[in-house]
């Protein structure tokens, strides 16, 4: 029945736009009365979305079941991929939802305090993660956010295109942008003045470096002082390469 | 009379609760009619947050106003620095506000839509101006989310101690770790497998190098052709280091 009253209700909605159809007449198409569709939605804004709660108590869920071998900025993507596959799984009623949320103020409103309870429940898993963290709490919400963003931003593409397309690809792309900023391995905060030299966060270990071939070098009293020479292959990683910069730097 | 309205209004959702004045009420106690009311507001809401509406209209002429001279993330944490201020004008209405919203859901999701429209004059104007960049507009989603809620984190601590202390630091510092992780310079988003290469955001035109002193160097039919030899100087900052590795990696 649940069902039948969204269908009931999109059609509506399209034939007749949002504003103007009524709970009434949504119980009437779908044959049932008032209460049935007050038992499944509290009111008519929420038979637009009638799956965000059950996808937030699915990511709730999952993230409550994290462990401490979890990488926290990609569980909260992963935790974010939970949105997509439920606006997967029915494209085509995704991309009708998206064309009408864009068009009543109202929903678009609701949708937002949506979007923000997404962004609470990864902000609160981060923050219980972060704790004894300096900033732990500053980094939770900018970390939710930015997941959010990106996800969204790629939710929105797939949508705009009429949900043609790899809508996990787009995903996974923009939420690689997140874990590049923020994650583990990456570069973390550099300074926010253009001479400062940027730190970097700790790195996994890393296996030891293949031996280079031997190679001639300018003989070391050659070399003026304030001059580095850094000799490194060229299929290196390059932030293998920016450490071992880094190390010399540092050392000397 | 706007402020005697506000004033009005404050007075009575503190005494009465916001759901129990009617705008009524508010004209009532201020000595003035319903029309003078709508003419300032829109809506009961809008009484809540009066000088929103100016203050995006600040922040969009200030955006407006940046030329290609101003970093666009730095220039992003200074526009977001307006809405700081136009809080910390009046700390003892920010800090009332601030408990009213927590406890009125309505006026919670108006605020929801006020951050988003504070967030998208941000992404327009990173949109703008990481054109041609790939992936400018997802950057400029993810960077306007994150100093968002940077912002927001350092403006909730400082309403939460009811406005002691100095706002503009906590400010500060919330929006500093959103540009050591997008600003420039800085590593910018690695690949989030360690092996993979980093890629580098276009940085900002540089002045010519100082010349290097003259040094020996192999011989080019000596050097391994998997290997790379970078010279610099010490006093170099580490991403100008960078940017030549990946210059002489990405030419050859």
């Amino acid at each position: 029945m649940r069902d039948a009253l969204v269908a009931a209700a999109f059609r509506l909605f399209l034939e007749r736009g949002y504003e103007q159809t009524t709970v009434d007449d949504i119980v009437a198409l779908a044959g049932v009365g008032r209460r049935s569709f007050f038992r499944y939605f509290p009111s008519k804004e929420d038979v637009v979305f009638p799956d965000h709660e059950r996808c937030l108590a699915d990511m709730t869920a999952f993230l409550a079941a994290s462990g401490a071998e979890h990488e926290p900025v990609r569980r909260v993507c992963d935790a974010a991929r939970l949105v997509l596959l439920m606006y997967a799984e029915n494209p085509s009623f995704s991309v009708q939802r998206y064309r009408l949320t864009k068009q009543v103020p109202g929903l678009r409103a609701y949708e937002l305090s949506v979007v923000w309870r997404y962004e609470r429940a990864l902000a609160d898993y981060l923050r219980d993660r972060f704790t004894g963290r300096p900033d732990g709490n500053l980094q939770a919400d900018v970390i939710a956010a930015a997941v959010v963003a990106a996800h969204n931003n790629a939710l929105r593409s797939w949508l705009r295109s009429a949900g043609q397309g790899d809508a996990s690809t787009t995903v996974d792309h923009a939420l690689g942008y997140v874990q590049s900023a923020f994650g583990t391995p990456s570069a973390a905060p550099a300074s926010t003045t253009p001479t400062a030299r940027p730190a970097f966060s700790p790195l996994p270990p890393l296996p030891p470096l293949p031996s280079l071939p031997s190679l001639p070098m300018p003989p070391a009293d050659e070399v003026p002082d304030d001059v580095v020479v850094v000799v490194c292959r060229r299929g290196a990683p390059l932030w293998r390469v920016v450490q071992e910069i880094e190390t010399t730097l540092g050392r000397d």
